[in-house]
């Protein structure tokens, strides 16, 4: 894992970018924590929606919030074809989109982004300031598409947070047995006017997914209108599994 | 509005029963308030579900989480062939949801209902310790059959959390019909696996409430198993709206 040398601080967050390589691939990321940091802590891997990036707006409030007012650790990376890893930065987002489905067709893709994921937190988890402390991982979208697969394979990670997909696409297969794997505690976030995801894919997909602790929050609106209400839901969730006492319920 | 007499203070929650006449039905009652209460506060109406009463084990722990942690005003009736208004205490509960089932069917029963709860609403805010702040309404299954007519009828109440029922019934014309009239913020909360509510019913009642700021919270589980969360959940949603300020969504 090498520093990429950007580093800056923001309100009681500090942001430091990396790159790592994973089987021939460059993955960039970035990893926030509490500036004076010492010592393990909960880490909450961070996956980027189709269109996104690392530093997209909600990955970062994200992040930020669960630093500032959690005092975890949060990392995010580039998905195949996004953010550092596109050789034009000035793409649209419909040719993003469309490489993606693209991308989301590829044999290996799914596999790639779960080796992608657990080298980032390997990586990450060596750093005394992060170390072997809970871990969990929120992703919506593409960053459910890939984090299914992902929870799945790792049981270092033990609460999770996915929405806005169903048992569709390319890998809708792999992903109904891999979400049969995933036992940890579960928010499922949902846009019930979701007209790129149809709402009974949803339903099969949380049907699918193998934790009985698990719930599902829907919202009308678009895919794309996720309401500031789940996100502050998800965080208060995520804290609450890592860092008991965090949120006392009342 | 005559006070019973049986007053009693439980950690900083002062209860005081109360019967109250309207149209000639006696319709018994339960305020809680903060002991040292002075003022106008919010006040939130809990409606219980079918078997239960007025202090069934839900209904006391949610006003008493309203009345200790936000200085709210709760209140509770017992519905009509419920509690101290049942001849014979010693029913069991499938006698007295049989009567229930009744008591839905029989022409006139929501019309009641809704009187009786505005004429509580009326009583309860003429209360200095209670006054004319602004109100919520909570009410899952039953509580929600009643509620969604009250809610429709009375534009004091600006918010409510409904669940447990769908568009089904006697009144689900009715309900159809009124919940089109309910446009205050609203939570519905449904249990995924719920064996008397068919999951595509409680769809149709969420999509027939008129409100745009609505989310729904499903649950895995059968209709009485909601768990603790969506009351935790429920107060902090009903204070963040009646009560600006004092959950900062952090």
């Amino acid at each position: 894992m090498d520093w990429t040398g950007d580093t800056h601080e923001v309100d009681g967050v500090l942001e430091r970018g990396f790159v790592l390589k994973v089987d021939g691939r460059r993955v960039p990321g970035v990893l926030w924590t509490p500036p004076d940091a010492e010592g393990p802590r909960p880490l909450v891997l961070i996956g980027h929606g189709a269109t996104a990036h690392k530093r997209y707006e909600y990955v970062l409030a994200l992040a930020r919030e669960l630093v500032r007012h959690h005092q975890f650790a949060a990392v995010a990376i580039d998905g195949a074809g996004h953010g550092d890893r596109r050789a034009n930065a000035g793409d649209d987002d419909m040719t993003i989109f469309s490489d993606f489905l693209g991308e989301w067709s590829r044999d290996g893709s799914t596999d790639e982004a779960v080796a992608d994921w657990r080298a980032t937190l390997d990586a990450v988890r060596r750093q005394p300031e992060v170390g072997d402390g809970p871990v969990g991982y929120w992703g919506l979208s593409m960053g459910t598409i890939y984090g299914v697969p992902l929870v799945a394979a790792d049981r270092r990670i033990q609460v999770a947070v996915f929405g806005l997909m169903g048992l569709v696409g390319p890998t809708r297969e792999r992903m109904a047995v891999d979400a049969r794997a995933v036992t940890c505690p579960l928010l499922f976030i949902q846009q019930w006017d979701d007209s790129l995801i149809p709402r009974d894919s949803s339903f099969e997909l949380f049907d699918a997914l193998g934790a009985h602790d698990k719930r599902l929050h829907a919202t009308p609106g678009e895919h794309s209108a996720v309401p500031a209400e789940e996100f502050v839901f998800s965080a208060r969730f995520l804290a609450r599994h890592l860092a008991p006492g965090s949120d006392d319920l009342t």
